[in-house]
């Protein structure tokens, strides 16, 4: 319990919604959301590009909020999203492109899995593990669509 | 179907199971070993250290043929295990200490995102994300433990 009170968490009825929301929470440095958005259980894992792997809501909210410190505004572009559905767990791995708000220069981008699992509060990000992509144009190897006729 | 036709792949009952198989395949720099423990799913998907995000089972199986070329052997530890485990999947969190056979030097640290998921054939390795750690003393952060008394 915070200084100010509980705080009321958000109840995400998919894993989309969980992903959208940290990465809106990302774009404004905003830690509180940023925190909702994260289960409770003691396994949750934060790797930051070329981090330290943190283990625990304490050690992954000391990562945002130094993260956060001068408070930027982000442009966030997610792309190329492959999504692997479980039944209390989903596994999405994504593109990040990310800059500071208003800068011409594209951040270089980063290769993020964010893994989220379904728990009696809704969904909850239980992992997230991004490092850095090689050049743009290696960025995905992706298999040949299967010719079927 | 190969030329040397079908290869009897293993069943693997636990998470664990497919994860030292992975590692044992990874050691020596064996092949089909190391195809034998992956999903046939189409989004499965493979990051080595540095390098593009590899989406399906061909575009692993390359990157593992590329990789084992030479036919390299390795001493792998793996340590600092983290398991969340659910109905269907396992996510695991390692850090690999990697360096050829009867190499003094030890490898860079990497920090290893590793999931599993049971099917009809039991366990199978649906992602594997790799990325470079930063320097040993700052490699973990995890909460400090729980005063309960």
């Amino acid at each position: 319990m915070s200084k100010t009170g509980p705080i009321q968490k958000p109840i995400f009825t998919s894993a989309r919604d969980v992903e959208a929301a940290f990465y809106e929470a990302l774009a404004h440095s905003d830690l509180e959301a940023m925190m909702a958005v994260w289960s409770e259980d003691e396994e949750v894992i934060c790797v930051h590009p070329g981090g330290p792997r943190l283990q625990g809501l304490t050690a992954v909210r000391e990562s945002w909020r130094e993260l956060f410190d001068g408070n930027p505004r982000l442009d966030i572009r997610i792309t190329q999203g492959v999504a692997q559905n479980f039944m209390m767990v989903a596994v999405h791995s994504v593109l990040e492109f990310i800059s500071l708000e208003g800068d011409e220069q594209l951040g270089p981008p980063m290769i993020a899995t964010n893994i989220y699992s379904r728990g009696p509060d809704g969904w909850r990000m239980v992992m997230h593990h991004a490092s850095p992509a090689p050049e743009e144009r290696s960025l995905m190897v992706q298999d040949a669509p299967r010719t079927v006729h």
